[in-house]
This record gives C-alpha cells, structure tokens and sequence, in this order.
C-alpha cells in the first residue's frame, strides 16, 4: 500500500467554524498525524464541492475525501480505518482489541454522533420560533441520553478500552462537536477525557494545520 | 478466531415491528447467512435491555450484541465487519476494493441512515401538531437530498462498487427503514436495488428466523 507520494485528503477552502477544528477533515488530519504519515490537503470550494467532478471523488458532496495513488475513499471513518489497517499507532495488533476498537468507531459515529448532529441541524431549520423551543430541548436530552451511557461506560478510565486508539479519536471529536453547548461538561469523566485526547501532539498538530487554513497561513 | 460454539447475537423478544425485520439484527442475521456461519440468538425484553447486566454487553442497551469466545462486540456496523474480516463473502480479497466497500459500510451508517431515523423519530415527538406539519416535510426533503445522491453514483449498476459487499448489505438495510413512506420508490434504481438485496437468499434466511421469533415458532 505504500507510495512515494503521500495521501491527499480534502477540507473546506473557507472553513464553517472559523478554525475551531470541528470539521471532518480534523479527524483523518489526527488520524495521520498519530501514525506519523504525511499528507497533502486539497482546499475545496463550497461551490465546487456541489460539481460532478467533485461528486466523482465524493458522492455526497462532503470533505473529507482521500486519495492515495489510484485508492478513492470517503467517509471520515472508513478513511480513519484504512489508516489504522497499514499503520501502527491507533489500532492494536491483538485482534479482539483491535475488533473492540472498531466497534469503539461505529459507536461513536453511528450511535453517539446523529444526535449530537440532529441537535445541530435543528438550530438552522426554519421553523416558527414555539416549535423551535419545544424541539431543542428533546434534542438536548436525546444526546444526554447517549452522553449518560458512554459516561457509565468509561467510568474513570483514561480511554474507552485499554489503550487510545481510532475508537477514542472519533468520539473525542464527535463529543467536540457539542463545544459551547455545556453538555459535554456536565459529565465530568467525558470533559476531562476530550481534554485528553485534546492535548495530544498529534491532535495538537493536526489542530494547527487546520487553523493556518482558516488563517490564509497554509 | 474460530471456536466450536457458534457466535450469539441478541435479538427482541418483542419485535417493534412485527416482523418486518428492520431491527438491526436482521443486518447480522443476514451477513452470517451471506458466509455460510451458523449463530445463535438470545432474545432480550426491553425492561432487560436497560438492565446493568446487559450494559455490560452493550453500553448504550440496544440490540444487537455479538458473543464469541471471551469477544464482546456491539455495533452492527462492527459486528459485520468482523464476520466479514474472518470469512470469505462480504468483503473481495483485494485491498483496494475492500476498504471502498467498507466506505460504503461507513456512508450509509454516517451518511444515508442519520436523517432516515431523525424522519422516524420525528413521528414520535410530542409536538403541537403545527409543529409536527412543518417537521416532517423539512426531515424528508433531507432525507430526499442523500437519496439522490446515492441515486446518482448507484447509476444502472447492481451494486455499489462492483460484486455484492457488506456496503450493500448496509446500504439496502438502511433503505429499508424507508418501507412504507414512498421515498425509496423515488428513485427507481434504488428501489430495484433495494429488491435486489432482499432476493438473495441469505437474506431470505435471515428474514425467515427474525420472522420465527415474532411468530413464536423460533
């Protein structure tokens, strides 16, 4: 699988969240960073992100996509997890903690992250605005739900099973996604375990590389 | 990886949908039969589900759970990407187009099913009726956009990306939620890919034994 020229990946050309890193090229940009793999970024355009030729690398018109010689994928999870099959760093090599581990990443994007992001989603619907009160707060406490179990869970360990692996990166950053909301901090063991995985070297490079996007600086 | 006893998976007792197997068991059921495995099945109520003992199975309460050996696992997505990784079937031998069908694993679990289930959930909302009126047209539409995304890409193929793989399996599951709405149907070649998936006989078999077990016959 190895190439002379490093993978390419995409991201937004002018970033949604003004650099706080909470778009989903921040994950795969952690996720190589952790293994100490380089990359190129490709900057995407909200408009050419709607083209076919975008829609060739990308159906969904969405970033992250990654290309490594002739290999197109998508889906920050998937790429995360073909990272992790070719090199060491964020799954282990015994194969029920490695199993464990994925199960870790569909967790957090399948079962932790649609609420979070309905929750988000809702705040640009237009609706009038008695409907809009009355939705949030079921929003809010369906991602409590979720946030009160994965809490339960990781009780007052570190990571999520044994060693950090791609199971605790994707849900450090889907639990980022809840930044400015206060919900995260009101579990304790979940805001001192994003902050964990915050203060990571790799995720502190990955970080800056994304700001120095949004700051022209890339 | 391979032991004497076959692996359990957990199921309903009391199946929500009468049989129509839309639980997420019915994805493991299906991907066990695609390989030939034969499994077990423990069958849980939901008052068991919110129970400690089964959290320690699956943290968040849900079905289904995998038990092999001393291996727990959880997820469906997971869960089928491990019987896919230890027997021939649901995923081809060559990298490359192994980790594109497992992107296609990821997009419809993290892409296609997020704003399916946020339309289903919808409908059980106590809103004020208005509210609920102005609700669902917003959810279908979203659900629409990704539809005919994945309209576009699918073309006059059979499948996703060549030969049947665990994305398709994934993919025609999550198309099934829509049963009854007339949002698949849209697009005529997701309707007959949908139609394709349930022809097969492995999925025929799985659909068989979730449908036992609502009949009382399993």
């Amino acid at each position: 699988m190895s190439s002379s020229k490093p993978p390419t990946i995409t991201a937004f050309a002018q970033s949604p969240d003004e650099g706080q890193g909470l778009a989903r090229d921040m994950r795969v940009r952690w996720a190589l960073e952790e293994v100490g793999q380089p990359y190129d970024v490709c900057l995407v355009s909200f408009a050419a992100m709607k083209e076919p030729a975008y829609r060739a690398l990308q159906p969904f018109g969405q970033i992250p996509s990654y290309q490594e010689g002739d290999l197109i994928l998508f889906e920050s999870g998937s790429i995360i997890l073909h990272i992790a099959h070719h090199h060491a760093g964020l799954l282990a090599a015994n194969a029920n903690v490695r199993a464990r581990a994925i199960t870790w990443m569909f967790a957090a994007l399948n079962t932790v992250e649609p609420p979070i992001v309905e929750l988000e989603q809702a705040s640009f619907l237009k609706l009038y605005k008695a409907c809009h009160a009355q939705l949030i707060p079921i929003l809010e406490d369906r991602v409590r739900a979720r946030l009160g179990e994965l809490s339960n869970r990781l009780g007052d360990a570190d990571w999520l099973d044994g060693a950090f692996s791609a199971g605790d990166l994707l849900m450090v950053m889907v639990l980022r996604r809840l930044d400015g909301t206060g919900i995260v901090e009101e579990y304790h063991n979940l805001g001192d375990y994003v902050a964990r995985g915050e203060a990571r070297p790799a995720y502190q490079r990955a970080f800056a590389a994304q700001l120095a996007v949004f700051k022209g600086k890339a």
